[in-house]
């Protein structure tokens, strides 16, 4: 999974079935200082009511339920991420 | 997902079965300001019907429907880009 | 799918099951000016009949045929580029 | 798979049904001479029992178990790293 | 299918069961000269026998047996690799 943030959304009425009803939000990957990196921007589908701004994990590869493959998804709404190198950095 | 521009298409009569009757779309990925990407070229099977110079979400990794496993396919056409860093940005 | 051109091919006879009988040719992605983009080499299944110097389409990911899973796949030859970004360039 | 160390980790209330009750470690993919790569960052599902500064392996795309698909996971711990490129390195 | 030599390999007691058994190779990704790009380390699953040196292909995405899935695996051993771009080379 990614670490990325939350920077916008799109709208696109013509969409494949799968994406209907979807929420999808433009994901910003994030480096290890948790800024955003330059031009690694996804589409994701929103599966846990993530909001603009928010850090999100999400994964890029088999969505996580078997039975309706869905696209790249947001797994998870990120309260604190603790990265203990070079001193401990606490996100709120 | 990523967001890519439709920027040509590919004529391939020798192509597999699961190839057979689609339309064979050049995609170029786009970056944070929605421009081009330099050799960040891709060939997407189009799903939704989407047109030269479109801007639309390709799903690089699974196929949508489970049971025909697609290449990578357009799964949307993108009306409106919201993207708030750095100051509102909206594409028409 | 990438956008590539068989520029070889490799001789393995200790191989896993999946690979037997296949031909293994080699692929270089390639740029928008569908010049090769350096160290950027696969190594692909060939579904379609492909030779040597042949433009190719490969999709790296999920083969094409739910049943049996193969990996890297070549799976179609293309004739014609349409790409139409700065002026319209065809390759023959 | 990738080599990667473990950096830290995320605390993530909201998060799809797949994640519950995972551990989500922070991961950092290793270079040649195992040190970590710059904006090289992951976050895995733990399923050894990996701890802070740990020497993993993580597998980026399917999980391991078909019935259960499971994000990014961690699937080994690793002791030892025998590179024998220029002269033997070991990573105790 | 990536190219790469076989470079090394690690030791892990602690791993999912789908590990258990299997020998985990270091591979180093080769760029079109045939030697080892930098940074491009990867961990494998044998399954065709290969050992120190070796050069081979590599699938990184899914396994090449529906059945059971396992990581990114060694699928052949090559003995020969004739790639024809700027005049024959060939890799005894």
């Amino acid at each position: 999974m990614i670490l990325a943030k939350v920077v916008g959304h799109v709208i696109a009425t013509q969409k494949c079935d799968a994406l209907k009803g979807s929420n999808l939000l433009i994901l910003n990957a994030l480096g290890d200082d948790l800024t955003p990196l330059k031009d690694r921007t996804y589409v994701a589908v929103d599966c846990v009511g993530a909001g603009q701004d928010d850090i999100v994990l999400a994964e890029k590869y088999l969505a996580l339920n078997k039975e309706s493959y869905k696209a790249m998804s947001i797994v998870a709404i990120v309260e604190k991420v603790y990265r203990d190198v070079k001193g401990s950095k606490t996100h709120e």
